[in-house]
């Protein structure tokens, strides 16, 4: 009943996460509105994702060699805070009271779903220690994987520097990327 | 902080209807995550909208000369159901019981905003009455502008072809006691 090109496009935006056909015709309806610019704009962003690949340093996005927090060099060397993902890494970045590097896991410990240490970048972390490192910060969900993840880096890195945790703050069960700045700030400050 | 395109991608997508930074962020990690011909399809999609264009007839959205409706000669050319957009023909179109032709206005009568008939494809209505054309159903909105278009065509062609709208009443599998005032007035002036 639709252009196939049209039908091609509700199609994928179904795929987006709670999108169902309803709202996959009403975003189609949108972008045909669009102006031609803006419509290219998204075929532009489309095409330009197949560059972006984890920082083989920190496992953060980047469509650099390396990204650009850890090629900042006014960014403490010496702090580097564990992630599970850049939505986390964003959430923390947003507040702008952290100066240090970041390490981002891709995932959290779950044996349940068979996700072990050797699925996740924390060879690499360990890897990337060096004198210069003086605090690892712990910043992963409050969730029995989260917790579970933080217990077994603890664990491995303790003897070798000083392993830190977001104080609680961020509450129990939530998602750290949908904590409010503050929260995130206090955070931060009572990391122990 | 995100990489360029990817900051791209969350733009572009925060131009959908209701969607904001959060939600436009989870579909950009949605689409970084699916497989690459998945992406490209999309990106596919959208160059062909170029192609999409006004049914010269109907003003039904179609990628060929003619829409597929107007050009299937198994439909009834004797009817012409008459709709504010190709959304709503969509929606008669899922019914499967109507098999007549469809004339897209696309847009309603609306003083108030300055869209006045000159700006509808009212005329084109007009113009495509021939001796076949038995009756032309009006399908819009039970709103002032649906009411204002719908008196406006009824008066420019009562006297050349028989002119009637949907019944208007409540909803099947509705509740009458959630029905609003004026559908309750509509649904007793239609008793039968």
């Amino acid at each position: 009943m639709y252009p196939e090109k049209f039908e091609d496009l509700i199609i994928s935006l179904r795929r987006l996460p709670g999108v169902g056909q309803k709202t996959a015709e009403r975003y189609a309806y949108a972008i045909m509105g669009w102006d031609e610019n803006i419509q290219k704009g998204l075929q532009e962003a489309l095409k330009g994702l197949k560059d972006i690949h984890n920082c083989p340093v920190c496992g953060n996005m980047t469509d650099q060699k390396i990204c650009s927090i850890c090629e900042d060099e006014n960014r403490d060397s010496s702090l580097i805070c564990v992630v599970q993902n850049t939505k986390d890494l964003a959430a923390i970045e947003q507040i702008q009271t952290y100066n240090g590097l970041y390490h981002v896991l891709n995932g959290l410990i779950n044996i349940k779903k068979g996700i072990l240490p050797d699925h996740l970048n924390i060879q690499g972390l360990e890897d990337r220690l060096t004198d210069q490192t003086k605090e690892i910060i712990l910043a992963l969900d409050p969730s029995i994987e989260g917790e579970t993840t933080s217990l077994y880096i603890e664990k491995l890195l303790k003897d070798k520097v000083k392993v830190t945790r977001l104080a609680y703050g961020i509450p129990v069960g939530g998602q750290l990327d949908y904590a409010d700045p503050r929260t995130l700030t206090k955070a931060m400050e009572g990391r122990r």
